[in-house]
């Protein structure tokens, strides 16, 4: 199962009879976990972002489900399954659009409804089907980063990625999907240094994925996002990982924000464009890119930064929170089965 | 001679006995002048930056050389000379790599020296000189700003124009040089939208661009530095107007960091990309690009934004504060004397 060591991040971790959460509000300044006893706590956690990221979510939310659980006083199996979905309408209602939350509490449902026996031996399936989701998840991740070692340049010196935003440990169940090919690198003894860019508006470059690299003792250079293709036009970055919000058919990726600008400059510079991502992240029921919906986000985003307000009144705000970058600008999608061109995708649709 | 509006945005101020210069480090949150009066009050103002921009620093170099030169007490010719020179030698101090600065104390020393008559009649000379300083740099900004107006492109709809950095009025006397074309196309009725990314890390778009912007009344939209290339599919920018810092004699450009990668991305999607700047920017000694050195500035100037910081301890930082553009990537430099592409500079050598 997981294996903890001081350095690793896993912002979710069951601990004998609590789960402990990194709080990703006080990164980087302050590496605190909260602890969570209780089923609406954990909702609270979601909530308020403490634990953030899809795949982190989903096995926050499945920790979520057995904390209810253990809260349901009664011998009584369809008593305790109607009350279960008490607490599951509590966890969905937290973050409305993070599909990998409703799974994980469906896949919780599944568990305690298919399962014969007492409400306690019910209980306790319920505990190991929430660790199950959790090791699996870092399990992918580990797949992930272990295919992008096959992709990544061969070249006598170690290599120099550059990443955007955080795909990393903080937002699934430890090790990462871009972050993910990053560590195994890094453990591969084939990675010099990471470049991260801070990735306005909301920073997870320059917060978070440099906070992650810091723990493992991983260099890590955090630049300004418009700072990429100059680093490039002096041989500083070998190649580009990213993470995937979703994936079209065709390859065509939506992920955060000025990563169609990345993919472009990359491309201009003959630098190798990877996008990281588990095989759920794919969307066969879309054709292309074109028709993936992008998030407009509030526009305090860019204007304040902490208490700092960094425009005049007057002004107006645009601020898309994804982009998508056409399958032809990215050299290979990095899966679990393995890395592919965009174009080969497919091969995966019976997965 | 200026003509001052209220509307208008001029950062060196001529007013009855004195100088107002808007205190450029309250923007944008507070719109106020500081008034000087004495030469050593100048030199505090451009050395903690009050005003800022190489030819905005010009202006006030030559206004504070006069205030100093009223500040000599004497009817002998020599010794007023021999104290004028105690007076640059402060102000030539103040900001030790500002063209302009050495360039405006020159002048005024040389019209002092040449000038027959009075000492009197000196300082009175001096003034007309600081004057006709101030009024040139603005003519050369409004003349390049109708230069500009031949190049953008010719459609039937007002034009969204995009910009980096702040190549506005608060750099120069007025007006200007990318803002020149900005505020050319305005009030030629050819303009709906200006689009100001942010500019990170010193966020000169998001702090100054916007606010002259709103001082005019010209509708403008922040964006982070990472969104032009999404904004650019979705066709919301008809053309890039940016200023330079120095022109190598083939047309290779150094400008504010991020130039170069709005530039690509601009080509990318046959959005035509303009540099705006005097003739005085281009370095003809210089063959191309390559040779033009790129300062590298202080780390925190990325981590920390206001009281905020937003890197954890142990990262490292890469902050250079400019990079060069291939002439390849211009469409047209936009001139006082005209818009040329980047390969037909040479015609300007002789001026």
């Amino acid at each position: 199962m997981i294996t903890l060591s001081t350095n690793q991040v896993y912002p979710v971790i069951w601990k004998e009879d609590r789960v402990l959460l990194i709080d990703q509000n006080k990164l980087p300044t302050e590496y605190t976990f909260v602890e969570i006893s209780r089923s609406d706590d954990m909702a609270q956690a979601i909530k308020t972002m403490i634990v953030r990221g899809a795949p982190a979510i989903g096995v926050a939310a499945a920790y979520g489900m057995y904390l209810g659980a253990r809260e349901i006083e009664t011998d009584n199996r369809d008593e305790f399954l109607t009350r279960l979905e008490q607490v599951a309408q509590m966890l969905r209602q937290t973050r409305p659009t993070a599909v990998n939350l409703f799974w994980a509490i469906a896949q919780m449902q599944k568990t305690a409804s298919q399962t014969i026996g007492s409400v306690d031996y019910l209980k306790q399936v319920m505990l190991e089907t929430a660790k199950k989701i959790n090791a699996e998840d870092i399990q992918t991740c580990q797949a992930i980063g272990d295919a992008g070692l096959k992709v990544l340049p061969s070249k006598p010196d170690k290599l120099c990625l550059l990443t955007h935003c955080n795909a990393g440990a903080l937002a699934t169940a430890g090790y990462g999907t871009a972050l993910g090919v990053v560590r195994s690198a890094w453990r591969a003894e084939r990675l010099a240094r990471v470049y991260a860019d801070e990735t306005r508006p909301r920073l997870q470059g320059a917060r978070l994925t440099s906070w992650e690299c810091v723990q493992e003792g991983i260099p890590v250079t955090v630049i300004t996002d418009n700072m990429a293709a100059h680093c490039m036009k002096q041989g500083l970055i070998d190649a580009v990982v990213v993470g995937a919000d979703r994936i079209a058919a065709n390859g065509d990726t939506a992920n955060k924000i000025g990563t169609y600008s990345l993919a472009i400059v990359a491309k201009a510079h003959n630098v190798p464009f990877f996008v990281a991502a588990p095989l759920s992240t794919i969307d066969f029921e879309l054709d292309n890119g074109n028709k993936i919906p992008i998030e407009e986000r509030h526009p305090s985003e860019i204007y304040q930064i902490g208490d700092t307000v960094i425009c005049p009144t007057g002004v107006e705000f645009y601020n898309p929170a994804f982009d998508v970058t056409p399958a032809e600008l990215i050299s290979a999608i990095i899966t679990e089965h393995g890395a592919v061109p965009p174009n080969q995708l497919k091969q995966f649709q019976s997965n």
